[in-house]
């Protein structure tokens, strides 16, 4: 299973040359998770060839115009295609007055079911081999980070070992299963002595606009990823108190407090045409630390950590 | 004065990799009138270097999404800008509960008034220099075509002739005004011996989104340039006549039959990945066709054309 995050946009409130608002698609395998879709988020899906899919889901964190504006343009555009298949939209209080209001002052008329959940702190989506789990975070009154986090996946089985001891290929299965099995000569076999432990889920966790909170610490617990709001440099800390938002340092710390293996900064401030400053600034604390671009792909690694020993 | 026409975007209903959904600008000297603003708008104002400015004016042709879903985005970075000066907008019927309704979903409070105005067939906007003329097109029930106009330019005084026949200098400026003076010997001079006839304004005509139709050919009588609706190519006629569109050829027709100088093909629908064929098939009825490109500078040259003789 393959799994990737692909920046769409990086800006934070206002577009510039070089970045659009926020957009995030982290791909799993075949399944395309956006997260956020601020204007013009459709044709940057299809600048970066990520283009719009069928098995796509929508989660919007929040209902600033930067992060949703890119919505309604794209449910228009997948009713022009003449798409059938349900879409999951998951977003905030307000999501389906948003999009129902627009629909009908627009005169849109979907082809395809809107399905719309919505996101509340706490809450658990399972998506079969992955979740994704929500937290609040702090921005506004209905403002969420997000986690998708893999499900540990099986260990290895070892088949020669299997073979050497003489177990019967037919209860193979139930060994790789995680089932005790007892043989035809009374012999109790232990699973554990033919499979490795499972292995660790991937999780990415993507902070949404927000302040730098002990919420968002817990939710990125070990991730491999954080991806963290950044809109100022150090020197403009306040602005980030006054308008809900974090210094890249801040950012940095709450990577350090979480232990994650990765941070990406992201949501930068107009003001910065050039953001080298705030990834020294944030290096100073937290080292594994990138500033996202528009259109960056990250491929993020299988672990091979066990969840635990036996 | 200059005069300049500034393609935004260019394509139908979906934007492409190459081209984005519909606006244009059509600047005089230092006026910015935008017509429609679909999606990333404001990101493709900023990379042609046309920006928002202070004074500017928008006109919304018709309520469908490709056409004004760039505008909440676009409102919301002037507030985001601190813009204090009234922003003068001009749409149809619908307009403004689209602009209140998503203000309010989306919490963003005006920085600055808001003025709206309502199209109808035969309403004139007069901005001093020049006019906008609203006709309704065929397209939808409230969708309209507009004439961005010059007025008359005065005819050119002619000192050397002034000088020569003894007219006093401060005499020349009523002269220049049109005024008929008598000396102080008792001739009396008419000012069209030293002032040449006025000069024909010049005059765009951007059809919007529509099927060919008399009012447009109406609208644009004589103009420098007419921007029209060219979504299809021939063999695809029915579906312009299904979906309120045009073809290239029947673009050309308007254009031949209302003796406009240039015409500008537009709005293509993005199963042309290359429009060479539809210029083709215009030229052949109508050869002074271009096809629109996004980010395309079409400079209007002042008309050296008198609207009289005496």
């Amino acid at each position: 299973m393959s799994m990737e995050i692909i920046f769409l946009g990086t800006a934070g409130s206002v577009p510039t040359k070089t970045r659009n608002v926020s957009s995030i698609v982290v791909r799993y395998q075949g399944d395309y998770i956006f997260v956020d879709v601020g204007e013009g988020t459709q044709r940057q899906a299809m600048l970066s060839g990520v283009g719009l899919r069928k098995n796509m889901k929508i989660f919007i964190t929040h209902m600033h115009g930067d992060h949703v504006l890119g919505l309604i343009p794209m449910l228009q555009t997948m009713c022009m295609l003449r798409r059938t298949e349900p879409l999951q939209i998951y977003g905030p209080r307000g999501i389906r007055r948003f999009i129902t209001e627009n629909m009908r002052m627009l005169n849109i008329r979907p082809t395809y079911p809107l399905v719309i959940n919505y996101l509340s702190d706490g809450r658990v989506f399972d998506f079969g081999e992955y979740v994704v789990k929500v937290a609040r975070n702090e921005h506004d009154r209905y403002s969420y980070a997000l986690c998708i986090e893999e499900k540990p996946r099986p260990g290895r089985f070892d088949p020669e070992k299997a073979e050497r001891d003489g177990i019967p290929k037919h209860l193979w299965r139930l060994l790789k299963q995680g089932r005790t099995v007892t043989l035809e000569d009374g012999r109790v076999v232990d699973y554990r002595r033919y499979v490795s432990p499972p292995l660790r889920g991937r999780k990415v966790v993507i902070s949404g606009d927000t302040r730098p909170c002990r919420r968002i610490v817990s939710l990125a617990r070990d991730a491999d990823v954080l991806i963290h709001d950044a809109t100022f440099a150090s020197d403009r800390a306040e602005r980030g108190v006054e308008t809900g938002h974090s210094t890249a340092e801040e950012a940095a710390i709450v990577a350090r407090e979480a232990n994650v293996k990765v941070l990406i900064l992201t949501h930068f401030s107009a003001r910065y045409e050039n953001v080298d400053r705030l990834v020294r600034e944030a290096r100073r604390i937290f080292p594994a630390t990138f500033a996202a671009e528009d259109f960056m792909r990250v491929e993020v690694p299988p672990s091979r950590r066990p969840i635990r020993t036996w």
